[in-house]
């Protein structure tokens, strides 16, 4: 698939059919990840992936843990009637976590040490676009405790879980998302 | 370009030929940017686009400064010789500020409120494809002091500088980086 393509039509999938993904497809969206650039090449990246179904729901109750807890936070209403139940009918979660140990030089910055972070983001990306062009729908989920994410899938203490990516073949039709017009978020210095 | 080379063959590129980008590729870039996702489609980005030689300078005296301040705190040998010209020379600069505000729900979780950054990552990963994809050479530059930056570009105070790519026309050949194999990187939960 071309890449303007998969850029262009890829939209955030939370319907999915439950057909497993063949593992040749994950070694190959796993591939496009790792390609991602990242400071002095550090690739401070780590994929626990995961298709088993106890695995799943753990994350998905934490998942729904979280979503009221932010609900009272933040009174956001969305966030009521929001279900994460995609979580245990993805065939497939790819958790990504960081290691803030390999950010490159710009852990001396003041601010800086965030840059493991956007190379793992790069990484997560490239999935996304990998699995449109092998005709999968994607998401990148966000909304958990870290900690509580860190003990249900093992990992380290030290690592940031930036993002769970749930895959799988799209249930029904993708929501179509507007973009403002680039010309509206740029300035030019000529 | 298909999506798989263009992530592929895509290279960090430090040296540049003076040969203007067109307009419309500059254009096609932002909008492959502006297409990443963000949290609650908030699209937290901005696009600084830099042709202008004083600019440049102006941020390549900067970097040099940051350069030689990080050789000091590391103590890494690297960043002695390490020439930061390619700012001045590359034909494009785009620089990309986050917007904090547009973090979407992980605002209220603990040690959250980064997904802006990451959003904006992602739309940097997107135009690195994209670039490549148009036969040009692209790097993701990060060392700078983020005040000075804002400064120089004008970006308002509360805003995040995450990035600077650099574009242009590859001189010479580019360096091959090696990765390590995915099954590395990865841990699988069945």
């Amino acid at each position: 698939m071309d890449v303007y393509t998969a850029i262009r039509e890829r939209r955030s999938c939370r319907s999915f059919l439950s057909d497993p993904i063949p593992e040749e497809v994950i070694g190959k969206i796993l591939d496009a990840a790792v390609w991602a650039p990242s400071p002095m090449n550090l690739q401070p990246w780590e994929f626990i992936v995961v298709t088993g179904a106890e695995a799943k729901e753990a994350i998905r109750q934490e998942a729904d843990r979280c979503r009221i807890e932010l609900l009272e936070k933040s009174g956001w209403k969305w966030l009521g009637k929001y279900s994460v139940d995609f979580l245990a009918t993805a065939p497939v979660l790819i958790a990504i976590a960081g290691d803030p140990e390999k950010s490159g030089a710009d852990k001396f910055l003041e601010g800086g040490g965030l840059c493991y972070q956007h190379a793992c983001a790069a990484a997560i990306q490239n999935m996304l676009l990998c699995a449109q062009a092998e005709g999968l729908g994607s998401l990148w989920y966000t909304l958990y405790d870290s900690e509580k994410l860190r003990n249900i899938l093992g990992i380290e203490s030290g690592k940031a879980p930036l993002a769970i990516v749930c895959l799988g073949k799209p249930a029904g039709e993708f929501v179509q998302t507007p973009r403002k017009e680039p010309t509206q978020k740029a300035v030019f210095i000529r």
